[in-house]
């Protein structure tokens, strides 16, 4: 099956109309647990025409079951009753970051129930680079009994500025070619923005900002719990923000961008050092250098968040990386920095957190980039995402 | 009826699944003209009972009408055939400005079908304001000879920040009373992006960014053809990023905002003029002073669009309000240092633009409010706003 490559502009609002009766379905089995199709129906006002083609995508992709409720009673056909398949995996996100293949697994409740991590050589190849991620998973599933058949879609996240690059897309077809599912991919820190949204530290903020400060800088902006990528697929790219009026031209094609002023190489260029744990080491020592350079990345993070939360208003932002391991007195002087550049209604209600999941972030904002754009499955994870509250009012119409 | 507030949040995703289905049998009817229920049925894939409801409450509101296709055959009940009400007002959009009130009239077609403006005295009360839009109102729908009985909403834009301020919710609450809708209010910049969205310079560009360059300055962020309020309702607020780090305090609780240096005030203050007439004409004229205080107003707002876009990455970004209209000079100057300021992925394909609907801006901008978020019509324009050529697929299911 063909790789899916992600159209410019913000599809998911169209994407939640159209699959917005998927979900009802779904919603409907997992609340009211196994269903007649005459109660599902009731329940989401989809006319019988409606929701027999839906059942029946869901029954051929393997996401529910159809069994007889019990022994034919000798009246007429027994009734049979709708489940969800809670052993087939519904979605597989991959992350390929520079040093790390992470592998991860949810099923049709959206439940992450396995994953695995290992180190792969920088240089091998996409192709290698795929199979092995392949085998990873492959361990995985058969460990924990996963069923891989009827999968919604698998999820890739690479390093790699924009929405494809040479090297994903050759990531992608080797896994398109092993599974025959849909396959999504995007830039790995944009999906640990989503990641963090859905399973980690801006979880229930609905509206978040993700910063990502490692070698280099990449951010995610999340509006209403779906990822934004705005027109040419480059929102939230928060580290080509201009810091400095008169810093010098950026490989991005900009000037001054926070990335030349606050990622681990800027940093170390301006200690004078070639190695980031002694940075750190002297850092943490107090030495006068370091702690000026930091102070000085911090300001620039915290003005370059500022700007972008005066834009997008988020309710949290996410801080990870090497940078942000720097821990509290570096997140102190961010928030700082953030908290005096901006008006105080957009700074008021907002937390600056660290980054949760880890070495899983992007794996796990693979898996929910199936969920939310799969065509097989679009929509299934994002009313619960938005606001868990409504629900019922979905229904109504 | 109650004045309608705004939740913080982003509501217009789950708005969108639960009055998608209203939006389906308005287009239908748009599209297919007169039809009967068994059609809209088959077109809109919905039950019944579900497209019962719907009918019933669009009856209820005098947006359709049903009448019999033709003489009773004496076989069974005539087919009745269901047509939009082209006559009965669908909406208003009500600008209450510094110095003028503006009112527009868009019918069940969301065509904007009349509009009209009047200078008020700026220091009268919210009351005699309400009072004065009302007239005017009902003027231009005796004039027009439209019906203002089942109105699905009256939208109002008032300057000030934030969603509500005491002055917006005593002129809501009076057209309130006067008209028995859902009323919504907002402010009346961010009101103007979403005009220029629908009707304006911005029309077709799904994603875009507003800035009102005026006696203050406002802005707005449309993500999807819909207005984007982030958390705490002030994203898009351009006004108040930060573009220089050692500026002085700001009003709005931040440091060195771009209204410190570019809005209309800044520019008389840093020139030494009382009067802004006097000003252009020198600026015209190619004085000294205005250029160079000019020069550094279009480098403050190209950097800050820059930071704006880096983090919405948006298609269009329209320039409204006094100091825009300086005219071609300024606004190159902008786009210059905007271009610079940003990843060549960001700017490539973004195209900075005059505002289109002048006056009119705000009064259109709560007309589509209405449209976009009114109980009684949310949704039924916007599937049109954000992707005309994508309308067939939001049937599928």
């Amino acid at each position: 099956m063909a790789v899916v490559k992600h159209p410019t502009g913000n599809p998911t609002v169209l994407r939640q109309l159209r699959y917005g009766n998927v979900e009802r379905v779904l919603q409907v089995l997992r609340r009211q647990g196994p269903s007649s199709r005459a109660d599902v129906a009731t329940a989401t006002g989809l006319s019988r025409t409606t929701l027999s083609g839906i059942v029946g995508q869901l029954l051929a992709d393997g996401v529910v079951t159809e069994e007889p409720a019990g022994p034919p009673s000798g009246r007429g056909r027994p009734v049979h009753r709708l489940t969800l398949n809670p052993r087939s995996a519904q979605a597989v996100g991959i992350e390929v970051g520079r040093e790390r293949i992470t592998v991860a697994i949810a099923n049709a409740a959206h439940e992450v129930t396995a994953s695995a991590g290992t180190h792969h050589a920088q240089r091998s190849g996409a192709r290698e680079q795929a199979g092995a991620a392949m085998e990873l998973l492959r361990d995985l599933a058969a460990r924990e009994g996963i069923d891989l058949a009827g999968l919604g879609g698998v999820g890739i996240g690479t390093p790699g500025p924009g929405d494809t690059t040479d090297r994903r897309q050759a990531v992608a077809d080797a896994v398109s070619e092993a599974l025959d599912v849909p396959v999504l991919a995007d830039n790995n820190t944009r999906l640990a923005a989503l990641g963090e949204a859905i399973w980690g530290a801006a979880r229930g903020a609905g509206d978040a900002l993700h910063l990502t400060l490692s070698y280099g800088i990449g951010g995610g902006l999340v509006a209403g719990g779906l990822l934004f990528r705005g027109a040419q697929g480059a929102a939230g790219e928060l580290g080509h923000i201009s810091v400095d009026a008169e810093g010098p031209r950026c490989w991005c094609g900009g000037h001054g961008c926070l990335e030349q002023v606050a990622a681990v190489p800027a940093l170390l260029r301006a200690a004078g050092r070639r190695s980031w744990e002694r940075f750190t080491e002297a850092f943490a020592a107090g030495a006068g250098t370091e702690r000026a350079v930091v102070d000085r990345a911090a300001l620039a993070v915290g003005r370059a968040l500022a700007a972008a939360s005066s834009t997008a208003n988020p309710r949290r932002i996410v801080l990870g990386g090497e940078v942000a391991e720097l821990g509290p007195v570096f997140l102190g002087r961010v928030e700082g920095a953030f908290r005096r550049y901006t008006a105080t209604r957009v700074h008021r209600g907002v937390e600056l957190v660290p980054a949760a999941l880890g070495e899983r972030s992007g794996a796990l904002g693979a898996l929910a980039l199936v969920f939310h754009e799969s065509p097989l499955l679009a929509g299934y994870a994002t009313a619960e995402a938005v606001a868990p509250q409504e629900d019922t009012a979905i229904h109504a119409s």
